[in-house]
């Protein structure tokens, strides 16, 4: 940490704040500024907030942290790529591209097996489908809960694809997990730590997405709870977040992949589907994701996206999704890898 | 709804939309226009997300909600304000400001009974303190626990304030519950959907805290799921809001004040600690919410902020907030309320 | 600055940057960290920009800035706050409060006069009108240029009342400078770098707002700008920032007040008009504006909102700006000040 | 329009509404909902602003436009793409995308001509620099002004590139025309309305830069400016918007891309310079902006980076920029286009 003296403070205040950097288990090293002091507090700052507490001391101006806070999510750590192995044969995170796609709701065993086979044959690796859905209105169709869990298993075992579906209750995490291949932690539930600190705990894959107003180190923070519970299978999927703009549902920052890649090993899935909240914005951005370097998309298909009971509008009709699996394998040609 | 048909849609494309409106449950009205076509449908829209899938229609540019998609929370509903029973003789929403002060997490017996006293006899009249805490880093201060409630309650009986502390686990409520006169949701939890559920099944007052990046449509939605299982005990909480500005740790969005006074019958809270992260800046801000109209305030106070586990930069010394309560009478009576 | 180099980087890496910051007139200073070296680069960094390409050198993280980058504006250069003369016996930063109201256009002399008229007697002590209106849409009204001065100018002989109105344009600020007693840079304008050099060259005061997605310590170097020209007649106007909210026009960042207060010694304005875009929100904002610590606020009246030229939804009748004047008076004294 | 009427809205506001609606030259069209009436208002709506002022009306909740603002920047206007021409045989919107590359500021003659140089013979079309700069700091370098204008125009004869160059001031448009192949309007200008509609009167193509806070819908409109003015010649550039991410500088909206071409027929270039503000983040984000659909790309380089005078840690040294020019090309061909 970094503390910067008030210009004027006197000798006494700069005094205590060393006497209390030293309590703290911190070497402090002042530096005389022309018009101010600072003073580097030397030892590892990381996960101790308390430093930043030092701003109430009388003659502190401000506390500026120079260390990353996370650890094993950090790059420094473990330099090389982290590979999530999901299914005997699938992996995440080395030179084969995942694909991740079906329906925002689980709806019918028609709807999902449809899905699911047509997904299939456009090259999905992974069928992802909602039987919890976390909805802003308590009128909307809350999900199919176990009964949709069923008949994500029964496409899993129709067309061999493992599943992805949310968990969104610290208590369902065991049902979930009976079914799941791949445990999703919604945006909403981004800095759920109950929940994190659960997933940690399990055999399991997980795909946590930022939330809409998480930064990049706030989400990196949220995976290292899952990773210091012992869980190093933690994908992050970056799904757009809120700005101004009202054009498109979210922003999509796909300046997150390369800024992801540079600070973590983990593997970062791109989700253009709730990042846009349109259709017919998802191909595109799924070319530019993969351009950008991702490892992988989660896409929302849906046979009758007019009928769907949630997000319709930005789900690709099976046939949209074939024509966009086919230049995504350009592109990912192009970026060195193959889907 | 309206649905605003693209330029050069053709007649069976209005048909089809028309048709599919129809079966929906909605009654379709068209007004033509000079360059495109629009349809009204008529029906209590409210939580019917599904005709938002209406987009996915050829013809079709966008889908508008026109009503409001809460139902309890709204002053169409009920004109006349909530006032919500916190103990006996103390209610919140007439005419009387609450104000709940204390630290931000409960550290030892000595801290909270020190704190208590000074807040109770400043004028505060709700004692606040986090046993189970959220913390960004998993390596940070995550509470006291249940050891941090019965400190509260220790608390409780030596002054005779209520307490409110935050629940941050639905298996949690029951506990906290045993403990708490006011169960607290925080920002991060604003939309966990079952923790909600469960609180509104409770007989105790709750008190709701706006995400980050939550719209004011977005928070009463989220009262709603608390409303919609019979806990009519709701009070908002603007604790401000995640914008591009960094000199203050959030904007404390003053105008929510009267926006939601206009759209919900329910109180409203300011939180001026974690809106603006530095203690010089509570004291102006507590006196704005009071111009605003707001009916309470929640505070924190520590008897020795820069020892504080967390949270210390933004946390009044008790004499600060003493000197703080004197002004911020002057204020209500102004605005027609006394502390 | 702070130089905080990457772990692993190496001593030549290190021997180079302070070569360069000697190279660049600071003199460097190496902390040695459990994990990465800091450097410190000792002298005065304002306005040198340059340090900050120190980034793109090898083995460098990234450069934290340590100083404030404005001078003149700042409360370390004058610490005492500037008391702005507008006229003779009209001053604003001091202890009377200045209300700064009249229509968003100038649209004919009926319109100002009654306008003029009305504000004046319920205790605004200066005319607000626009004569120059920047748009955003080229087919919407851009007020009546000259014409529209003349007639704030008729409004003044008739009132007594100094009058603001905006400039928008470098070419037109002699032509408004003859008309006006106050020029006000708009929002769009805030970073309209050579206009606010032409003002700083005038003898007459300047009202700058902040534009929607200026920062604090952007909008202290725009008022520099002015500043290090010879103008000292400087007010800073807060008029809402742009974020996700979508229930306001803007969102009054009210924290601004005494983030600007303990940063500047220039006075600072309220606009609530333009942060709330609904006139029934204007009353309650400036009442907690007044309360925040503000030296003053302008307010939006049209005698007919709902046939204004422009911004109508954000006018304030003349009777509702009258009772909103008699409360202001009330809490100001509570404030300190006076009307 | 749609017209809101409140709930429990009377039979005589309604008809007062109406007549309004009548008298500003529209047709009103009720539609009776079940809880409120809304009141569809038939005409050209487009620049009308003073529908909005409904609003104000008692009776009225609010006002929701239907139609797009903007007319010859709409795709409905014009559905084919506009093609601009640059120079003899360099044309943006077609088949080939532009590379537009160069330092940030023109520094000296040395510095100008070694970029050109480099960036031609990596593919590069068009050279920038800036003469004219907008700075954040009063005491930051301005820019060469005339005299950097002079070097680029050396720098064009002596590589054959037309170069682009920013224009900050009203005054300066004719000097900047006299040099200049691309008239370039930066972020901070974008509704600098009386700059913009000097530039319609040009017959020279025009570079207009989306402002850190602008809405697609207002950027629209700020082109509009333009093109209303008889310049058709408009290209839009994305160059990042502000967010609360501080990882990047802004944040590249790369979603604009496609939202941006389904709304206007205007070609549109990518800044991934000033979008991430850091030169490890650019080749990633140009890949991604050439396969989300962008009709080329604006990109700094600089020789020494770490003595620039300007943004040095957001520029590539040539070597890197041949390297990604290499890339490009491979993504730009799967994309349909060469460079």
């Amino acid at each position: 940490m970094i503390i910067v003296m008030m210009q004027g403070a006197s000798k006494e205040q700069l005094a205590e704040v060393k006497k209390r950097i030293r309590e703290l288990g911190y070497k402090p090293h002042v530096i005389h500024g022309e018009t101010r002091n600072v003073i580097g507090a030397v030892g590892d700052e990381r996960g101790k907030s308390v430093l930043q507490s030092l701003e109430s001391m009388p003659g502190v101006e401000n506390v500026v942290p120079i260390l990353k806070p996370y650890k094993l999510a950090s790059r420094e750590v473990k330099p090389e790529p982290s590979v999530v192995e999901i299914a005997p044969g699938l992996q995440v995170g080395g030179d084969k591209m995942v694909v991740m796609a079906g329906p925002c709701s689980v709806e019918s065993e028609e709807q999902i097996l449809e899905t699911a086979h047509a997904v299939k044959q456009s090259g999905a690796t992974v069928l992802r489908g909602g039987a919890f859905k976390p909805r802003t209105s308590p009128y909307s169709f809350q999900g199919m809960e176990e009964e949709g869990l069923k008949l994500l298993a029964l496409a899993r075992e129709a067309t061999g694809l493992p599943i992805i579906t949310e968990v969104v209750n610290p208590r369902d995490v065991e049902l979930v997990a009976r079914y799941a291949d791949i445990m999703q932690v919604g945006a909403r539930n981004v800095q759920n730590f109950a929940l994190l600190k659960m997933l940690g705990q399990l055999d399991k894959p997980v795909l946590l997405k930022r939330g809409m107003a998480t930064t990049i180190q706030e989400f990196l923070m949220s995976a290292e709870y899952i990773l210091a519970e012992g869980n190093r299978r933690v994908m992050l999927c970056e799904r757009g977040i809120r700005t101004f703009e009202t054009a498109t549902r979210n922003t999509l920052d796909i300046s997150a992949v390369p800024v992801l890649k540079g600070q973590t090993h983990l593997p970062v899935i791109i989700d253009p589907s709730h990042a846009t909240g349109h259709a017919h914005l998802v191909p595109s951005m799924s070319y530019a994701a993969v351009a950008a370097g991702c490892d992988g998309l989660i896409v929302e298909v849906h046979p009758h996206p007019e009928k769907a009971a949630s997000d319709g509008p930005q789900s690709l009709r099976p046939a949209e999704f074939a024509a966009m699996m086919k230049k995504l394998a350009e592109f990912a040609k192009v970026a060195g890898k193959s889907l």
